[in-house]
């Protein structure tokens, strides 16, 4: 097989055990995969701080988002503060892990403002604060500079991916 | 408030309907945004094209898989190909929309690699073929060519994003 990402673990994997997977991409899904977890954390990008912040933003049950705070929490995506004390009351702030998420929203955003508005542009517009301008995100190699794209990219599993697999595929 | 995709059409949104809302994250997510999707594509980016291949690659029910393949061509992200006449039999290819999926998959892969691997470093390694080396992928400014993070981006709707929110937030 040319998919260096087979095995028989994966092969029996139901959703809840993708935290385990010999793959990074089912382990991100494990942790930011859940239905409104990402727009849980467009609204943090966006300022959202407080349980009411996020309830308004989304529109959404107080169950599911006191659901996705949490596992965004236990991830350690965001870190629960107290901003208040009596009554105690907790603000989500993004800890540097769920920071480093901004590249992916960014070009996540990209590709559905490419693709998804039909004739009519992009829905919201992206500026960089440093040069000012509006701006589309380039994914870049960080050894070359060059633009990477689906055709100039090979994968492999390292030894560590190859190790935690039980069963390697034939 | 500060969060320009705020809107009461978005604040009654049922997952459903995330295809029509102003926000371009939320409109990827009601095609991508499913359970196993992003690993379906995956397997597209590893070379999968017959449903046997996605079958034994996820180890997911038939129907799952029927089902996500179904919607990835209704959404125009793959194309489905007659490969052999009689038994009629397709393949699933990615299309340019689908192929421009590759940025966000790539930053997902980078972004699991580095946080949700505990000290045992990365599962797979991508390497650029143009340059020859293994990369991480950084995300820079299509303006100024500089990296940007998620404290160098601000973000707006656009006329096209405002226009499709019946009830601006005040």
């Amino acid at each position: 097989m040319q998919n260096p990402l087979q095995t028989r673990e994966l092969a029996a994997m139901q959703w809840s055990e993708l935290d385990g997977a010999p793959c990074p991409i089912a382990r991100a899904l494990a942790v930011i995969g859940e239905r409104w977890t990402l727009l849980v954390l467009r609204e943090c990008f966006s300022g959202a701080r407080r349980f009411e912040d996020f309830q308004r933003g989304l529109g959404i049950s107080r169950t599911v988002v006191a659901a996705r705070l949490g596992s965004l929490v236990d991830a350690g995506i965001l870190e629960r503060r107290v901003y208040q004390d009596r009554p105690e009351r907790h603000e989500y702030v993004l800890t540097p892990m769920g920071r480093d998420l901004s590249d992916t929203m960014l070009v996540l955003a990209a590709w559905g403002n490419r693709h998804l508005t039909g004739d009519q542009g992009p829905l919201v517009e992206h500026t960089h604060t440093t040069c000012g301008h509006a701006f589309r995100p380039v994914v870049t190699c960080s050894e070359c500079g060059d633009t990477v794209s689906a055709r100039t990219i090979r994968m492999r599993r390292t030894a560590t991916g190859t190790a935690s697999d039980a069963a390697p595929a034939a």
